[in-house]
């Protein structure tokens, strides 16, 4: 029969396959499933952001209320904020008292904090329980709680106090106080604390989970590590969307409409600052007129300056991101940059030169593109990790200095070293 | 006592002390704690590659050899594979029997495969065992395995048959038969698959541990969710490090020199094509010579290029890594690029005209900037999204057709659409 069929299915595939069907299937999977069980297949759903408010209209208002309150508070935290706040406080009115309270909690937290992505379904026990009454307490919550291989250990008054593993529990003798045997150096989590540092204790210390507070030390709810690693997947995908000059590439684009409205923004603010160049390359007109050869040269002088920029800026944004910045001072990176700008400069200058030198036998032009070339680098390095590190210490997204700004940023002073060069020995070029 | 205070750190406290003190105090440290206290920290350490070879000679051999055996064993060959193939052979024979095996059976899967993140510290149970008599194995083998959270269950051939996950144990009768109780349904992961693969299904599925099997359905191993945290950063800086144009920032460098060696071999070979693209504006001499201030709109032009060719890159080598590439057809994918790079390069263009035409007062140069950048990004756009495309067809990276590439043979296109067309109207525009 069809419900055990699906129902056999892992709640993942189950969402595959909800996605994959029309309206009218949908209306027979309604049917068919009771919220607790359509609940598992929205926690595994990926819909775009701006889908999940049609796809509630479609079911019945207290069947979509239940289900909501059947799924784990901080996915459910997650449907709710795609919204109106209407339809939200709707929902809260017709589901059960104790989900809505656990949800309303959870709603307000700033997006991108620890408070955005915790879920209240965790096991707590007192300190003074015994192993038995623990495992107990655990059997009760296995069905609910969101993972029962952590439990965490809280006071009269919910202060966290220490966790112990499902693993110590089960090889404990039953009689054993939980106060003798748990762990009382728990690591923590602020309730507002950014979701990348979150993900950068879990990756260090490989937990399943973590506990978080509040700054009174009460527990409020857990994070668990499938939610860090959609963390740590969209922090990877938005770091690598501004390098490349595109906003938001979390959700794939099905329509090029869609796609330009992402993109458009960044071309235009880059056409603007382009036409910076154009203004300061047509400053040298007098020079190109004397020597057109020297227009030659712009691309590739602009395009090396450009790469090495890029990646400075990766450098230093990759390791702001993982903290490896962190460990050592600004200044000492700042200047191993400009050492490592200055031997990429000589050497590809060095090459440049080569090339021009036997390419058009003209060895003055090799030693003006050879120099602007190791010019161009050095500064461009210095700049690519200087940027992104001052915009750190001003508490600014340094993947905000993306790639393209960079690059831009370099084509202008790239040309200005060029053609500035060019210009103060054109007497001997012509 | 400072055994007893260092011992009650977690592990990644006790190997962030361990890397920052010098040899003196790690002579120290090995005196106090045994090889499988020491294994723990090896476990949770993040030295560089080179480095595990001098600290390993620093131990005395034997010593070295029983913490390498301790070690669980993914982590042990990720060791191995750092030292000599002498220094490997010696210490396997020195080690006990069971872990040399184990190690052995491990240490030739390839790179990247889900063999080489794999790790044996598993728990399997026969298929008519009972809930009891499971929970006397997992009591037992708790202190060393991986994961206790998930029970494989095998037939007596060692083939996977189901699965069943703690939780559902310990709510289980006792007396209950595991084949009833577990799911058959059990995704495995062929021990040959790509590790970005066995990541995607772990993100998919929320799984803690996957099971590895070899192709006659033998239970080879598990991988963690926690080494999964680890490739999925990997990958991302890999592809993050493609699209600046550096090779591998896994590791964060400490000296301009190895900075410098992962910068230089792109910069050159990028500074070689930059070279074609001086030839190819070289072509145009007569033109610019005519017309100087065209030269002016040769970085603008390329660069506005170079940045929608990078936009369609990323976009594409994301969709095919997060798998999102897949779920619709390639054609279909090239033909929204198209025309996404259509509106964008109209929208483009129309304002380049429009910055021509009211700073320069000349609207033929305005059409002719504004066709061409609008001509530059429809032909950027669909390269940009083509090169990865074709390149994950033919089974390569696609991640290797950077960023810089793609600028500048974006730098190269634009040009010659931007010169040519100039030269078709030079008449008109002197
Ligand atoms: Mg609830
Ligand atoms: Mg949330
Ligand atoms: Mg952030
Ligand atoms: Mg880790
Ligand atoms: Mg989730
Ligand atoms: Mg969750
Ligand atoms: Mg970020
Ligand atoms: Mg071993
Ligand atoms: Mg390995
Ligand atoms: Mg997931
Ligand atoms: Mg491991
Ligand atoms: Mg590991
Ligand atoms: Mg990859």
């Amino acid at each position: 029969n069809f419900r055990e069929e699906f129902l056999a299915l892992h709640p993942y595939d189950q969402a595959q396959f909800y996605e994959k069907v029309g309206p009218d299937i949908r209306q027979i999977i309604y049917q068919y499933l009771s919220p607790k069980e359509m609940a598992d297949i929205f926690e595994a759903i990926e819909l775009d952001d701006d889908e999940y408010k049609g796809i509630l209209e479609e079911m019945d208002t207290t069947y979509a209320a239940q289900m909501i309150a059947a799924m784990y508070t901080d996915d459910a935290v997650d449907v709710l904020n795609e919204l109106d706040k209407d339809q939200i406080t709707h929902f809260l009115k017709i589901m059960d008292k104790d989900s809505a309270q656990d949800i309303k909690e959870l709603l307000y937290y700033a997006e991108y904090t620890a408070g955005s992505i915790m879920t209240t379904e965790y096991v707590a026990i007192p300190e003074n329980s015994t192993v038995r009454s623990a495992m107990t307490i655990l059997r009760n919550a296995a069905p609910d709680a969101e993972t029962i291989y952590y439990i965490f250990v809280v006071d009269d008054t919910n202060h966290l106090t220490g966790v112990i593993s499902l693993r110590d529990l089960i090889i404990a003798e039953e009689d054993t106080l939980i106060r003798q045997i748990m762990n009382d150096r728990v690591v923590s989590i602020n309730v507002t604390d950014d979701q990348e540092a979150v993900a950068q204790i879990m990756k260090d210390y490989n937990f399943l989970a973590v506990p978080v507070i509040n700054s009174k030390n009460e527990m409020l709810g857990i994070i668990t590590v499938d939610d860090i690693i959609d963390v740590i997947d969209e922090e990877a995908s938005d770091d690598y969307s501004k390098l490349a000059g595109v906003s938001d590439m979390v959700t794939f684009d099905k329509s090029p409409f869609a796609a330009a409205k992402k993109r458009l923004p960044w071309l235009v603010v880059l056409l603007f600052l382009g036409m910076l160049t154009a203004n300061l390359v047509d400053l040298f007109t007098g020079t190109l007129e004397k020597v057109a050869i020297l227009a030659a040269f712009i691309p590739l002088i602009g395009g090396t300056s450009g790469n090495s920029g890029t990646q400075a800026l990766a450098v230093a944004v990759r390791g702001i991101a993982t903290g490896d910045v962190e460990e050592e001072s600004k200044m000492k990176l700042l200047l191993r940059e400009a050492i490592t700008g200055i031997i990429t400069g000589v050497v590809c200058g060095a090459i440049a030169f080569g090339i021009v030198f036997f390419w058009k036998h003209m060895w003055l032009l090799g030693v003006l593109v050879g120099t602007a070339i190791c010019c161009s680098i050095v500064v461009a390095t210095i700049a690519g990790s200087f940027i992104p590190l001052l915009m750190h210490r001003l508490k600014i997204d340094p993947a905000v200095a993306s790639g393209p700004f960079i690059t831009t940023l370099n084509d202008i002073t790239s040309i200005l070293i060029y053609l500035g060069i060019a210009t103060m020995f054109i007497s001997k070029l012509m």
